[in-house]
């Protein structure tokens, strides 16, 4: 261990960190997840051969490498513990060309997602990936767990957005990966694969994005209660089933309207309520039948073209995960169904909450079929009770045809959950592959995967 | 080899032939590659426990597989030969589900992408993959090449219209990959590692597709003549880069008119045309404004709406590659380009033509910055200064930012330039990727990479 922190500090003298405080915040990530033991040091990297001299240095002393941007994940894939080094990428905020011709940019890991955006404004295109996170989370943070947002069923999920990466392997050399073409299809998709793959196949350190043109004219925005969970996810069913693509379609349960109510300090009906926004040359037009549909179904529902009030009702969906955590300790959950079985998907969550007697708020991404259930308890551990109601929302989702993560990936939060749906060959094919990558097992061990039983080294991470 | 067809007409005697007219079928594609000798012979699967049981007997008796749908790849990618068994989905063709409500399909991989379409017009949705071939081409052999069309800047590529898989693996293993949510980040993408993958990781046997509304109103069709190949080039780049998105925006040289106009017996005029088709509510507007680039770039240009007049304009597109092939025998290449590049691609292919001496006539889909050069010749082998020409044509490619191939596959006829487009590296890597799902090297062997030092089998294909 002495012997990787001279190497590191021989070569990587300005880069590397073993300030504590430093070390101490990478135990943790935005899923409430925390590591028992600080990782050894922190290499901030501002270069690609700086993330190479890592690799080199980790590979050659087997030491696990953990790479991490900003560290807002909420599944623990980028937490650190014990012996390990965490290559920051958060230095790296470079964008290195911008496209306009060919929609496209070309941009370092660790920009924040909002940052390329404000910089792209001026050309009137944008890096579409909408996480949550987004003011807060970098585009490299994005690639690797694959994020979605509040536009995907719209304008798609990460994946869709990027065209080309430039990654370094576990033993240090730089590969390129994919096209700046609309199109290519020489050899196997990498690029598919490291989108996603939550840092456990290699270091992305470039990458090439696709832009798109923003959106022209007045968002029309629509805020409608219902009076029950079910009818409000039916609404949103039928509104995608009707062919109608809102750029936003978000639905909020009752208790999440309470609670950003509480926060807010304003007055809201108990209610669900869906929110639904529509954009782009026929935006009003989509925006009125969809407001027939909800109308039809029950929904007491308003439409605006007026900014400030699309901003209100934008910031009721925006202040639900502060909302939550003011009211205690939240369990983000991140499951995804076909959407014509969403309102089967709430209604399930309600029973399962009942029986196990915990508290769940829900907001989903409607136009995707991707509920958030926020289960809220006390303190700082996970009580038995919101993992059972968790493991049976889990397998309740897929039943329905779903999956365990729309968007927040696996790592440490379900990766015991990971055979469920994949099946165990499956797994073992994907370790496999893994392996190829990654012959010593140095990246990000025990994240996504289970320790594979020929993995000696224990792991410090708490599970 | 006599063990190998005794096990297989002991276990699939309803499936197996070996009439040799048939055997003598699968050593060609539309490729123009022949192999030079027939395979052993054809498995023709209708269940996916038929196709168990050809990979089960392969894999015992180390026999390769090549696995077939319609035989209309462009590179060689299903052509089979000595002692290999021809796996032919092509009497898969069950369409198992249809969702409206979820918009996707689940069917076997040997539909021909039109029929598949067919069957959904009662439903308004439909397949957008829509390689020129659609009318011949399975679904399966669509997602083995990632097949690209005539729509892609639009509607994306197969990548984008596949959500699910199921696959056999070499031995026999079946696997089900992805899911029928809109978004999904459980684990490595493995659907997308497969599409693509031309027939080198498992059996496609069923996969479950996403399907659109299909776009309302009348489209718009511009037909336009400029008096060099760049400028029509030039103003089908401006027109993507204004941030307009026609459904349609196909480029043809000169002499792609000139033979078009003799095999429909027609008059165009000898100069480069600009086929331009825009669809969906905003048609009209995106149509007038493509056409005040047109013009305003030197194009003389009609728009219309009449469908007799649009439909007469696309089957002068349509009749391309049969005016071709009235011509010659021809060699169909697929390089493709950041768009902003396309009059710089042209321009390139003129100069290695004229310096060469080989006949070109290209179509592009210049929304996607797609060239389809096409090598005019005489005779059934290519010659020595057409693959010169192809050489040279392919670093031009490269050197512009661009790919080998942009909707074709590797298969046969590209993979000597594989490792320029990938470097050693990456190639080496996807090899030992390609060998996690096949140890034994028995799926496609020859195909996309070429053969691996280890291995020992002498292949009897032609190259």
């Amino acid at each position: 261990m002495n012997n990787v922190l001279e190497l590191l500090k021989a070569e990587l003298p300005a880069a590397l960190s073993t300030d504590p405080a430093a070390l101490a915040a990478c135990r943790l990530d935005k899923s409430g997840h925390e590591s028992s033991t600080p990782p050894l040091a922190i290499v901030n990297a501002t270069t690609i051969a700086e993330v190479q001299a890592t690799m080199r240095i980790a590979t050659a002393t087997g030491t696990p490498v953990v790479v991490r941007g900003a560290g807002t994940g909420l599944a623990g894939g980028a937490i650190a513990g014990d012996g390990e080094i965490v290559l920051s990428t958060l230095g790296m905020t470079r964008i290195l060309e911008v496209s306009e011709d060919d929609e496209l940019a070309v941009v370092e890991p660790g920009i924040i997602n909002a940052d390329l955006n404000t910089a792209l404004a001026s050309t009137g295109l944008w890096f579409a990936p909408d996480p949550a996170s987004r003011a807060i989370s970098t585009v490299g943070g994005n690639i690797a767990t694959n994020a979605g947002g509040l536009l995907c069923a719209k304008y798609g999920v990460t994946r869709e957005a990027v065209l080309g990466l430039k990654i370094v392997l576990a033993d240090g050399r730089l590969m390129t990966l994919g096209h700046r073409t609309v199109k290519g299809v020489t050899g196997l998709d990498l690029v598919g694969l490291l989108i996603g793959s939550e840092g456990t196949l290699g270091v992305i350190v470039e990458a090439t994005v696709k832009l798109r043109r923003l959106p022209q004219g007045t968002p029309s925005t629509i805020g409608a209660y219902f009076s029950t969970v079910e009818d409000a996810a039916r609404a949103a069913s039928v509104i995608s089933a009707s062919g109608l693509r809102p750029a936003i379609m978000e639905l909020l349960d009752p208790r999440a309207m309470t609670s950003i109510a509480d926060y807010l300090g304003v007055t809201v009906r108990a209610e669900s309520f869906l929110l639904v926004q529509t954009d782009g040359g026929g935006a009003e037009g989509e925006a009125t039948a969809a407001l027939a549909i909800i109308r039809s179904l029950g929904g007491d529902a308003t439409l605006t073209t007026d900014p400030e009030e699309a901003a209100r009702l934008m910031a009721l969906r925006r202040s639900f995960h502060p909302a939550m955590e003011s009211r205690g300790t939240v369990l983000i959950e991140d499951v995804c169904v076909p959407r014509s079985t969403l309102p089967a998907m709430f209604h399930a969550i309600d029973e399962i909450a009942a029986r196990h007697g915990v508290t769940i708020a829900t907001v989903a991404h409607a136009g995707d079929g991707n509920l958030h259930p926020n289960f809220v308890y006390e303190g700082a551990e996970v009580p038995e009770a919101v993992w059972a109601a968790a493991h049976e929302m889990f397998q309740t989702a897929l039943r329905l045809g779903g999956t365990l993560t729309g968007e927040h990936g696996v790592g440490l939060l379900k990766k015991r959950w990971l055979r469920d749906e994949l099946g165990d060959d499956q797994v073992d094919l994907q370790r496999d592959i893994k392996r190829v990558f990654d012959p010593s097992g140095i990246l990000n061990p025990g994240k996504l995967f289970s320790e594979a039983p020929d993995t000696v080294r224990a792991s410090a991470l708490a599970e």
